[in-house]
């Protein structure tokens, strides 16, 4: 039987006590451990933690547009960055699961992992202010936003997949228009990339054919470097 | 040559005058007007209405669960819904626009002013801090949440659409699997729902079949529903 951490060190770690200890410990219990859990919590989190990611983008970066700032948050705050964060504080060993989820591992599962760290982002928002989150989340994040090189973050994603493609002397991937809706200037373009051989097919929107494609490539990315850690497997 | 209203009205009505009028000027610079423009305080400003209106809904609606106060919300944030509110605060009359989007009724056009509307939550937020933005958006948005029912709104997605296109007369959309990637507890499904006849194809992801085809039924809905504002098109 694993024994959950009581959340105290935790909160040393976060720079934040909660004045409400239910708060933490809701934000700590997973759907298979009891009903009161931190779903709904994880709700108001991914919103706290995109607006503070948000604005310090938007002040550390004066230069950059709204959709580079977009792409930036997006790369801090999927699931796989926050279940990052979220190893370092160990948060894992302060989780609530159930039986089932105990036995599969889920205290190192990253979407587990990364929806606790969302939802105590929100219960520090209920507990003690819009502030409270705020500087919780800001000192979980204030180095990752400052050590981003726009320059690199920000390789257009085609050339980055395929680059990343060819250094494993793959194909290069198919992009097709899979819908095209409205009327200028109001143009919705819905385009797919796939990689039949490593078997990833995204879909993403935009107002042209380019920025669909754009934000497809990225995602492809995206998904093969959480699919393919380290090394990844090149062509026979 | 159109006025445009200087903005000392529009911040009585909105409860908030600026320290630095340079920001609420900027947030009401469209793109075409000027390299200044609002797209940046835009990206701030969709994050803070987000985030306060996710933790309204969280408070009014303490038996929700996250997915259905997710649905709440992109009900009230999309740029239809945005459009209106900025509509009822003739916002148009205060934008400034290039040449060519005067012309075009840009003062007008939906995305424009919901874009504009957005803008001035992010130059409120950093103009005043969290709460000036907060109270703005509260006072702008608590009838809306708090004349939301939510089992009207939430009826489920698909028998919605369901029954929005059998009073049209139309045949029931098809639902189809993209992809499905992963392994349980990880599975992604994507699902698309197509209603060939009117022109609409929509995607969505989900952890399930069933999951996904109600996101892609819903949002199939609602681009029907903005596509054919009033009456709507009966088959043949």
């Amino acid at each position: 039987m694993s024994i959950v951490l009581p959340p105290e060190h935790l909160q040393k770690v976060l720079g934040y006590t909660f004045s409400e200890q239910r708060l933490i410990k809701q934000a700590l219990t997973h759907r298979s451990f009891a009903s009161t859990h931190n779903e709904r919590l994880e709700f108001v989190g991914d919103a706290v933690l995109n607006a503070v990611v948000g604005r310090s983008l938007y002040i550390h970066f004066p230069k950059l547009n709204e959709g580079e700032l977009s792409r930036l948050r997006a790369s801090l705050v999927r699931q796989e960055s926050l279940a990052n964060v979220a190893s370092e504080l160990n948060l894992g060993d302060y989780l609530w699961l159930g039986e089932g989820e105990l036995k599969s591992g889920g205290h190192r599962r990253p979407s587990i992992l990364a929806d606790a760290l969302e939802a105590i982002f929100g219960a520090a928002w209920l507990d003690g202010g819009f502030e409270a989150a705020q500087s919780i989340i800001e000192r979980l994040f204030v180095s990752r936003i400052e050590s981003i090189d726009p320059a690199r973050a920000l390789k257009d994603p085609k050339t980055a997949l395929q680059e990343w493609l060819q250094a494993r002397h793959h194909a290069l991937p198919l992009y097709e228009v899979v819908r095209q809706e409205g009327e200028s200037p109001n143009l919705v373009f819905e385009m797919s990339c796939s990689i039949p051989a490593l078997k990833v097919t995204t879909l993403a929107q935009g107002p042209s054919r380019r920025s669909a494609e754009q934000l497809a490539a990225g995602e492809a990315l995206g998904m093969l470097k959480e699919k393919y850690p380290g090394k990844a497997p090149r062509r026979a």
